[in-house]
């Protein structure tokens, strides 16, 4: 018996939220396979795999898979993993953390679904440690789908909150992705803040939730656009960031930020800018140089099934 | 024709939330009589109004008037202003705010109610500087009532959440309360933070605003426990803090912390717990030799009125 489960691309940090807030989106989306067999644990690439590990524990599924086999004493047990993979890796848009609970959610099914959310959201995490970072705002909201808020990091403990409709147009700027693993960009992150810095991010993530709760949209993309903590320096690591966000948010656009580990960037529009807001994006882009994809998505209370 | 306004005491940070969230509670209450008469500012005192100055530009309510009359074009004009204090000073429960908000709140129904909410938490805040500290979070909550959060610092913006019933047991142990203002309790607390304490902070204060919302008084306390900012240093101010809130979350409070700039601590029961948390805190001070002012209330969504 084989069981496949579509897992979402996700927004890591949505903004204000680091290490915090997730946002699952309609897509793009991973699909991955799982079926128990023989001894060994072996993976099948397929789609946008482009220098994604074939071998296990360096793969986020196979890692995930082999944590999920050991917390149920179940080692030494063969799976074989088939991932077709939607997501772009090193894009920022979760895409290891996408196969990791993926393939967690579908050997739960195949043990009969006797594991909580909070459990598989640590197993795939610790797959993700195969990427180089163990945190936990991608695979949460991959796995529960909507906007999600870890309020408990040890252990795990997520919340989801429903998402209303919140049209959103990602870019990726498609230059040197393989260096720019979350690891990396992870490590510019100042080690500490001011006490204003701290209080304005606090302000901004209160805003947001009760935006996200109140389904106010002009409320969620005011809050999305105050980071203090990635922006700063991620953005270094994105060519033109800060005009192609000027001129995205002069046209219309809510909120604009960058997703998870960068390079891609998002912003939340009214659905009839999506087109427009999105050609803004590739054009700044290509005016340095860089080519870029575009993708018009929304948010979607859909994770992991 | 004079104006009566009664201010709520208010709960500021309310846990996690520095600077940005505030709590307005059922009572204690000041209650402030404004008229306008003559070229002077005059101020009378009555109630707990034990070392309040009475000089108007020292007085929080004082400053507060001459800050809203200059704003408006009017200085020079004469006001009285009559102060019975129910809020305890120094206390940590938003006395210097209470004052400073409900005179300009008076002062603008006398001038036909021209100036928005926020304008006028940023008068009153004005007012506050007599106290050594320029913060939104009392005033904002004392003005407006219910849950606060301080979405805009420059220029001053906040929303308020309607609460539900959240019971609440305050203690102010009355210890030295002239020397805990709260800019000197404000100075101890360090000017920056580690990443980790960062995102801690940040995900507390999203699920309280997430339980607030919710109305889910669990969610609420649990979150208010959660605070890396003012607590480790603000305990040290308080007599057998953590004893005291050890046994009174033992005793099934679902959350207990530092009310403001300290020493009051409050905690979030049961309303028929409430009698025995409060003689738990009273008991916890005593043995240390110190006399404490229990107080039984709740949350209110009522502010200067």
């Amino acid at each position: 018996m084989s069981i496949t489960i579509r897992a979402p691309a996700t927004i890591a940090n949505f903004g204000p939220g680091f290490d915090v807030f997730g946002l699952a989106l309609e897509g793009p989306c991973d699909k991955v396979r799982v079926r128990l067999r023989g001894d060994e644990i072996r993976i099948k690439l397929s789609g946008m795999a482009d220098g994604v590990p074939v071998n296990p524990p360096d793969n986020t599924a196979g890692l995930a898979v082999i944590n999920f086999l050991k917390g149920i004493g179940e080692e030494g047990m063969g799976v074989d993993i088939a991932i077709k993979k939607g997501i772009r890796t090193g894009a920022g848009l979760g895409s290891s953390g996408a196969c990791a609970a993926a393939s967690v959610h579908a050997l739960n099914k195949l043990f009969g679904s006797a594991l909580t959310p909070n459990r598989l959201i640590e197993f795939a995490m610790g797959g993700e440690a195969a990427s180089g970072v163990t945190h936990a705002d991608n695979v949460s909201a991959c796995s529960l789908g909507g906007f999600t808020i870890i309020k408990n990091f040890d252990p795990i403990a997520v919340e989801k909150v429903e998402v209303p409709l919140i049209p959103i147009v990602i870019c990726t700027p498609l230059v040197h992705l393989q260096q720019r693993k979350t690891a990396a960009t992870r490590r510019v992150i100042p080690a500490s803040f001011s006490l204003m810095d701290a209080r304005e991010q606090i302000s901004a993530c209160s805003s947001l939730v009760r935006a996200m709760l109140d389904e106010d949209l002009i409320g969620i993309g005011r809050a999305v656009n105050r980071d203090h903590i990635s922006e700063p320096v991620r953005s270094m690591f994105i060519p033109g960031y800060w005009e192609i966000k000027g001129a995205v948010l002069k046209a219309g656009a809510y909120g604009c930020n960058i997703s998870g580990g960068a390079p891609s960037i998002f912003a939340i529009v009214e659905k009839e800018e999506q087109g427009e807001i999105a050609e803004l994006m590739v054009e700044g882009f290509k005016q340095r140089g860089i080519e870029s994809e575009p993708i018009l998505t929304k948010a979607s209370n859909r994770g992991c099934e």
